[in-house]
C-alpha cells in the first residue's frame, strides 16, 4: 500500500516571488487508489491581482532582456536537471492513480516535450529578440515603402489552466512555448494531483535557472485571478468543456479579446478500414492500440478512443477480439507489477463515468465489462477509485447521439458498424469536432479518401498499418512538432506544433515603412536599405560585421567558349545550352543560354574571398532562382549584402545569411539568392 | 441634391439560391446627406438555418470540387468586371456620405484587394486541394513514422459580419480569402449601407462565375442564424467593440468553439517622434496625415487617428498646425466638388460623435471645431448626418482615461503631450490594443525603439518619414499583404495578411503515418515513400510524370583536379579548396574540400537528360544544404525523385519540384535540395 505513515502534505502556491500557503483549513486531496488523504490544498488569501502584475513586471522585463536562444538553453538545462530527479518524480505520481508505465508519458513525456522545445528553438528559430515572418512585401512599385510582419512578446502572463490527468506533461508543454516565447507564466493545476506539479515546480525553481517572476504556480482555487486579466495575457485550458466555456464566457475575457485555447476532451474515433478485416495486421493493431488507448491511465486522457467504427461486416470479430483483451486487463494498485491498469483519480471521477456509461448505454448496450462490479489484482474497491473497463455496442449509430456526444472519461468505449468509406467518414464527423482519430489501413488510396474527409473535424489523425508497427508512437501520444487540439467539441484551440506554439504567445505586427527604418526595426537588412562597402564583409568576424555590410564586384562575361566548357566538363549537356535551333523552340528562351550552376558558381568566384578569414564555410543556399536568361556575351556583377546575422550561443561561430544578386550589363537581375555561411565570432580567433 | 424623385428600394436578400425580400414594411434607411429615405430593408421570415444549410451543402460541396487556382481564378474573372462597373458602384456610395475620393478605398481598393488575393494565391500556393504546411517530421528514428500538417477547408460556412463604413471593400475582403479557402459565404452588411452591398452583391451573382451556394446575402437584422452555428462554420464580425462582445459570447458560439474574429474600432495613435519637430519634413507629413484621417469618410474608420502623441515640446506647434488645416476643412454635399469631407453615415452616428466628445472633454479641452455648431459649403445641416472635425488637447494624459477608452466614431481626435520616449511608448499603449498606430521620425534608432515598444499592442505599425511621403499606403490603410486586427480592445482578431487570411479558413490537421500512406494523403513525395525507375523522369510530361517518378545515377568521382579545375575557371580559389594546411585549421574539415557549386554542377551533369523534352527549364534551386564535405575521391551518386507536381491554369506547362540528394561512396547525404523545374504539360506539346 502507497502512503502509509504519512502525514498530509500543505501544498503551497508560489506568487510574487515566495512560496505562499493558502489560508484555513484546505482540501484534502485523497490517494486515488487507496483513498487516503496524500495532501492538503487551499489558495485562500492570496493576491492573483499581485501575482500577474508581478509576472508582468518582474518576469515579463528578465524574460524580455534574453534572446530567443538564451530562453531555450534555460530550457534544455531545467530538463535535463527534472530527467536526473524523474524518480521522485514517478513515486509522487503513483498517488494519482497511474501505474509507473502511465507515468511515463507524463513525466519522460513531459521533460522529453520541454527537450524537445528547447533545442527546436534553436535550430528552427534565430537567436534573436524579435522574430520577423514572411516575406518582405512590396508596397509601393518604387521600393521606397515595403512591409514585413514581426513578432514581439504579449507583455502580459500566460495563465495555463491544467487537466488533472497529466499533471508534470500538462504544465511543462504549455510553459515551453510560452517561455521561449518571452512570456512568463503562471500555472494553476488541477486541484486533484496539484502535489506532482507543485514538486516539479519546486524543483524548477530551486534551479534557480529562471528569473524570478517567470513561473508562478497556483495551487487551488483561481478566485479572482480572471478579473484582472488583460488583452496582453493569454489563458490556455485543458479540460472538461463545460468548465471551458465558463472560463471563456468570463467578461475579462470577453471585454478584453484575451487569447484563449482551450483544448477539451473530446469523442475520439479509431477507424478500422475496410481493407483491414480480421487476419491482417492492421485488423490486430487496431484492438491492440483500441485496448490500450481504453485502459492506460484508466482511460482518462482526452485523446483516448471513444468511439470505434468498423466495418459492419467485421463488427462481430472486434467485438469478440477486444471484450477478450479487456476482460484479460489486471486492475490493481499502480505500484502493483500485476496490474496493468491502475485507478481513476478519484471516486468522485469513477462515479461519474458509471453515470454517464448510463447515458450512453440509453443508444447502446454493454457487451463487456460491468460498471457496477470491480475486480481487482489489489487494492481495495470501496476506497480506491477502480473500476474495470466497459465496451459498447451500438447497432445504429446514425440514429443514435449518445455514444457521439456523451464522454465517459475512464476506460469506456463504443463500437459502431459502417457501410462503405463515405459512412464512417459521416460517422466520424458525428463528434463535433475531435482531438485526434486514427485510421488502420495498407490501403493509400483508402487513407488519403478517409483522412481528407474526416480532416477538417480534427486536430490530429493518426495512420496505423503493419510498416509503423513499431515505430508508431500511438493514437494518444501529442507530439511537440505537431499541433494539439481540434475544432469543435474539441476546443478549438491549437497548442504546440513545433515553433507553431511559441508564435502563440507573441503578437504578430505588420510593419510599414522605407527598407532603412524598416531594417532598423527588424535588424535584417531590406533591399533598398542603406549599404556599407568599406572592407570586404568576408574579412569581418561577427564582432565586426553589421547588417547591410556589401561587396558589388566587378563584371564578368559569360562566353560560349565558358557555357561549352562548362558543359562539357559537369556533363550537363542540356540542349538549351548546346543548340540554338533548339534552344529557341523553347518557350522561356530566346537562344542558347548559360546553365543556372555556372552563373551560382561565377558569381561565388566573384565575391568570394581567397584568403583563410572569418568566413569559414558556404553551407547552403536558399531561394535560388534564376529571373532572365543569360546569353553568350552577357556581363555578370554580383551584389552580395549581409542580410541576418545569427550568432550562436556556446560556439565560437554563427550564421550570416547574405542577399545575392546576379545582374546582367543591362541591370536586370539574372539571379537571385540568400547565401548562408558560417562566420566566426572573431578574428583571429581568439585562445 | 441627390436622390430627388427616386422611389425608396427595397433591399432582397439572396439566401437558398434565390433573391428574397423580407416581411413587413421594413426599416427605411436614409441618405446621409439629404435625409431622403433612399432603401427599405428587411429580413423578417427568411430560413436562416436554411441558409446555412444551403451553404454547407450546396455550396461547400460545389467549391470544394475545385482547386485553389480554379477557385482564385474565379475571383480574378469576378474583379475584372467589378472593375468596369465601378461607377455604378460610386454614384450608390454617394448616398452613404462619402465623397468620391472616400468612395476609392471601399470600391477600388475593395475590388483591388480580391483581385490581390486572386493573384497571390496562384503565385503562393500550390494549384491543388489540400495544403502542406511546414516540414516533414520525423517520428522515428528509422523514418517508417512521419508526420506533416495539412489544411483542409472547414466544412461550413463564413459568415461575415460587416460594418456600415465600408460596404464594398468590406465584403470583399472577407469572401476572398474564405472562397480561395474552399469555404462558403454568408454576407451580413450593416444595415445603414446595405444598399451598396447588395448592389455588388448582386452584380457578382449576375456573373455566374460563382457556384450556387458559395455567395448569400443577408439584408436586415440576423434573427436566429447565430444559434444554428457550428464549429465548422467560422464567425468574422467587424464593428463595434460593444456588439462584438455580445456575438462573441452567444451560447451557440461558445458552445460550439466557432472561429471567431472580430476586428473592432479602436484608440488608434499617430505618435511624432522627438527628432520630428517643426520644421522638418516629418512634422508636416505628420500634420498632414492626421488631418486626413480625422476627415476622411468624415473619421469613420476603424483605423482613423484618435489619439495624436507629440512630443510635449511641440504641443502647441502641432495643435496650431493641425487646427489651422482642419478649421479649412470644407464640408458638404458628397457630390459637391467643393466639399473636402461628406456626412457621417447618419444623423444617428452624429448624434453619437457629440455625445463621446462630451465624455472625452471630461479629460481635455476642445481645441478646434465646435461639435453643436455646423459650418456647411452645402446640404442642408437640419437633415444631413454633418460636422465639423474637433480636436481635442489633453494636459496630463497619463491621468487621463477618457481620450484613451473613448471613441468618438467621426472626425475627432486628442492631442496628448509625451516626455522621452519610454513615455511615448506608455501612452500608445493605453489604448489597450489598436488595430494601428503610425510612427513619424526620420530616426532608424529611435524607429526601432517605438516600433519594439508598442508591437505588441498593435496589429499594425506605419513608419513615416520624407522617403516615403509620395509612396506610402498612409496610415489608415489596411492592405491586403498585411494583417489587418489588433490585440485587446481592438478585438483581438487578425484577417487578410496574405495566404495566412487563407488559412484561417481552413484547419490545420496534422498526419502521421508511413511515409507512403502520408504521401497517398498530401500528394506530396515523402522520403521512403515508393518511388518508380522506370524511364527517365526527365522525359514524362505533367500528363505522364507521378509523384515518386525516380533516378538515380551512376556514380562520379572527385578528383583534385576536378576541384583545382573549377576553382581556375571560375575564379573560386578559397582556401579550403586549395591549401591542404589551412582547410585542416577550418573547424568543419579535415582537409581540402570540393566546392558545394561544384557539387551541385556535377549532380545536374548527372541527372540531366540532354535532348529535348517535357522538362523545359530550371528556374531555381530551394533549401539547398551541403551536409558532409566532400573530399577529393570521393564518389557521389545523385537520387532525384519527383516531389510536387503543380500544374498551373491556363498554361502549357506547370512547376515541378525534385527532391534531390546528392551521396557519397559511404552511404552518407552531402547535398540537399529541391531543384525546381518547368515541365510541359503533355509531349510532344500539343499543336
Amino acid at each position: 500500500m502507497l502512503d502509509h505513515g504519512r502525514t498530509a502534505r500543505r501544498l503551497e502556491s508560489y506568487v510574487q516571488g515566495a512560496w505562499r500557503a493558502g489560508a484555513g483549513a484546505g482540501k484534502p486531496l485523497a490517494n486515488a487508489a487507496t483513498g487516503q488523504t496524500h495532501a492538503v490544498i487551499s489558495s485562500e488569501g492570496l493576491d492573483f491581482a499581485g501575482a500577474l502584475e508581478w509576472g508582468r513586471e518582474t518576469g515579463g522585463n528578465a524574460l524580455r532582456r534574453h534572446t530567443i536562444h538564451e530562453r531555450a538553453l534555460m530550457l534544455r538545462a531545467i530538463g535535463q536537471k527534472l530527467m536526473g530527479m524523474k524518480d521522485e518524480f514517478h513515486a509522487e505520481s503513483l498517488v494519482t492513480g497511474a501505474t509507473p508505465k502511465d507515468g511515463w508519458p507524463d513525466i519522460e513525456g513531459g521533460i522529453g516535450t520541454l527537450l524537445t522545445f528547447a533545442s527546436k528553438a534553436r535550430r528552427e528559430l534565430p537567436n534573436t529578440k524579435v522574430l520577423t515572418e514572411g516575406a518582405v512585401e512590396q508596397l509601393s512599385r518604387d521600393g521606397s515603402f515595403v512591409g514585413q510582419h514581426i513578432l514581439t512578446p504579449l507583455r502580459g502572463v500566460a495563465v495555463h489552466i491544467n487537466a488533472f490527468n497529466f499533471p508534470v506533461w500538462g504544465m511543462l508543454e504549455k510553459i515551453a512555448p510560452a517561455l521561449i516565447a518571452g512570456m512568463p507564466c503562471l500555472v494553476k493545476p488541477a486541484s486533484q494531483t496539484a502535489y506532482l506539479t507543485e514538486l516539479v515546480v519546486r524543483r524548477i525553481l530551486e534551479m534557480q535557472i529562471l528569473p524570478d517572476g517567470a513561473l508562478q504556480l497556483i495551487c487551488g482555487g483561481v478566485g479572482d485571478l480572471l478579473d484582472h486579466l488583460t488583452g496582453q495575457d493569454v489563458m490556455t485550458f485543458t479540460g472538461s468543456a463545460s468548465t471551458g466555456q465558463k472560463l471563456r464566457s468570463h467578461p475579462a475575457i470577453l471585454a478584453n479579446s484575451v487569447r484563449f485555447t482551450m483544448e477539451a476532451d473530446s469523442l475520439n474515433a479509431a477507424i478500422l478500414a475496410p481493407d483491414a478485416g480480421p487476419g491482417t495486421p492492421e485488423f490486430d493493431l487496431f484492438v491492440k492500440e483500441v485496448q490500450r488507448e481504453m485502459t492506460s491511465k484508466a482511460g482518462q486522457k482526452c485523446t483516448a478512443i471513444r468511439r470505434i467504427l468498423v466495418p459492419a461486416r467485421h463488427e462481430q470479430a472486434v467485438i469478440e477480439a477486444l471484450s477478450e483483451k479487456l476482460s484479460r486487463t489486471a486492475v490493481g494498485l499502480p505500484d502493483d507489477q500485476a496490474a496493468r491498469m491502475g485507478a481513476l483519480a478519484s471516486t468522485g471521477d469513477r462515479d461519474g463515468v458509471r453515470e454517464k456509461i448510463a447515458q450512453i448505454a440509453r443508444d447502446a448496450e454493454i457487451v463487456s465489462g460491468d460498471p457496477g462490479q470491480v475486480t481487482l489484482v489489489s487494492g481495495d474497491a470501496a476506497m480506491g477509485a477502480f473500476m474495470n473497463p466497459v465496451l459498447l455496442h451500438c447497432t445504429d449509430p446514425f440514429a443514435a447521439t449518445a455514444p457521439h456526444e456523451i464522454e465517459a472519461f475512464g476506460p469506456v468505449a463504443t463500437v459502431m458498424g459502417y457501410d462503405g468509406i463515405e459512412d464512417a467518414v459521416a460517422l466520424a464527423r458525428k463528434g463535433k469536432g475531435s482531438l485526434v482519430s486514427s485510421v488502420f489501413t495498407n490501403d493509400p488510396d483508402i487513407a488519403a479518401e478517409l483522412v481528407v474527409g474526416v480532416a477538417s473535424f480534427h486536430g490530429r489523425v493518426m495512420l496505423g498499418n503493419r510498416d509503423s508497427a513499431k515505430s508508431s508512437t500511438g493514437h494518444g501520444s501529442p507530439l511537440a512538432p505537431l499541433v494539439h487540439g481540434g475544432p469543435g467539441r474539441a476546443g478549438g484551440g491549437e497548442e504546440m506544433g513545433g515553433m507553431r506554439g511559441v508564435k502563440h504567445f507573441m503578437q504578430r505586427t505588420a510593419i510599414q515603412g522605407t527598407p532603412r527604418l524598416l531594417s532598423a526595426v527588424t535588424g535584417q537588412w531590406v533591399p533598398g536599405a542603406p549599404a556599407r562597402s568599406d572592407d570586404h564583409p568576408f574579412r569581418k568576424s561577427l564582432a565586426e560585421l553589421r547588417i547591410g555590410d556589401q561587396i558589388i564586384t566587378p563584371a564578368r562575361t559569360i562566353t560560349q567558349e565558358d557555357v561549352e566548357h562548362f558543359a562539357e566538363f559537369t556533363g550537363d549537356t542540356f540542349y538549351a545550352h548546346m543548340d540554338s535551333d533548339a534552344a529557341k523552340a523553347n518557350p522561356f528562351f530566346e537562344d542558347r543560354v548559360a546553365h543556372g550552376y555556372l552563373i551560382a558558381s561565377f558569381a561565388a568566384g566573384l565575391f568570394v574571398e581567397p584568403n583563410p578569414g572569418p568566413v569559414l564555410a558556404n553551407y547552403g543556399v536558399d531561394n535560388l532562382r534564376f529571373l532572365t536568361p543569360v546569353y553568350f556575351g552577357d556581363s555578370l556583377t554580383v551584389q552580395l549584402t549581409c542580410k541576418e546575422m545569427n550568432p550562436r550561443e556556446n560556439a565560437d561561430y554563427g550564421e550570416v545569411r547574405w542577399d545575392c544578386r546576379v545582374t546582367n550589363q543591362k541591370g536586370e537581375v539574372v539571379a537571385q539568392y540568400d547565401v548562408l555561411t558560417m562566420v566566426a565570432r572573431t578574428w583571429p580567433p581568439e585562445a
